[in-house]
């Protein structure tokens, strides 16, 4: 009986920071909607408003990471809920860095909206951070649900995103060679493609989580990367 | 007696755990020095080094963050005992990303060798990395011999690689708009430049986690960030 009652305190516990992880999942799917959109129409204010709401996301990370320490403290969770505990500690660790990147694309909206505009390339952008946005909320219903079939949905979709990636990476380097006076607008739009790539990285890295804390296998050492641009000499 | 003997049994755990951080930090110090000493010299050998040894870093964090967790559930540490051994764990986060920039930066030297040579680049680019890698060595030694001086030193030096970056970030824009065949290269520095500033960030965070551990004060919520150009516009 006691040991029972042990137990359900632990779910109780891993429950409540579940449900913190969520709210965090909201709050950063939020930022790359927002950012993508701020980006695209130039609307500096809804940049500064994705700036400003990182803060909340670091601090659930914090929250999450102090309720997950004195969970283990308290609880002494067996080996495979020890796990769990600990997916949920990279998971927010996660959603942190996409939340960073979606602040980063935030900030260089105000540089980008004082040069030339380069429309195709910042709706190539939001459409990236749509599917990027579409995955992380898979992700983590893939987690909540134990659903190991959605989260290798999600594994498989990245390899779109970093396609897309691959796309724009040849099309903001015709726009420089073209005229000289879009690099530095290019230089910022590339960034915040890599940027969003990255977040499909991290969104990945949920995904793989989940299919290790339900099969208990591990992803391969070596997933193939669809990025190709950093070991691919670029021929334009 | 009883109780003392479980603190020293702590203090022994904890002790392997951050003997391995000490092996993490120099194996990532490596990893830093060689990659850059490869993309000077176009060391093809050298760089594949560089990745395949990235396995290892990634193993270590992965022992790290499984001791660490294994360590709070059999030794329930007190509130204070807890942060240092949370904070291991940050500095074991932070040393694999920063492995990772070091990896991204040797796959980059691949497809630069088959391109034009910016050779006044890539020397300041190894300077920069050289101050990087002094910087993740004291910030190592700050944690632990527990030095809030040389851990505020560390903090501070990440501003003259913050300058570093913005004189880069410059000069491959200035490279690109002189000679279009320059694009693609300067690109890939460009990205190889930016991701060693990050490595900065990520000292940076090894030196605020030491200066959290010994005095309790967080560093400032907006640290002042001196890589500027993600907020100003270029004038070229």
């Amino acid at each position: 009986m006691v040991e029972q009652h042990i137990a359900s305190a632990f779910d109780r516990d891993l429950e409540a920071i579940q449900a913190r992880i969520m709210k965090m999942g909201g709050l950063v799917e939020s930022a790359i909607r927002e950012a993508a959109q701020a980006l695209e129409t130039r609307d500096e204010e809804l940049a500064l408003t994705v700036r400003q709401g990182d803060k909340a996301i670091d601090g659930l990370e914090e929250l999450i990471n102090e309720e997950t320490a004195r969970l283990i403290a308290l609880r002494s969770p067996a080996a495979s809920d020890l796990r769990l505990v600990l997916s949920v500690m990279k998971i927010a660790g996660n959603l942190e860095r996409i939340g960073d990147y979606a602040k980063n694309m935030a900030k260089r909206t105000g540089v980008l909206a004082q040069g030339p505009s380069i429309s195709e390339g910042t709706s190539a952008l939001r459409r990236m951070a749509r599917e990027v946005e579409r995955m992380l909320k898979d992700a983590l219903d893939s987690y909540i649900q134990r659903d190991v079939e959605l989260a290798r949905d999600v594994i498989e979709r990245d390899r779109d995103v970093d396609q897309m990636y691959n796309a724009l990476f040849r099309e903001f380097l015709t726009h420089m060679m073209e005229d000289p006076r879009n690099i530095s607008a290019c230089m910022h739009l590339h960034f915040i493609a890599k940027n969003t790539e990255r977040m499909g990285d991290h969104v990945t890295s949920i995904a793989e989580q989940v299919i290790y804390l339900v099969t208990g296998e591990k992803p391969e050492e070596d997933r193939k990367k669809y990025d190709t641009t950093s070991t691919t000499p670029q021929e334009i």
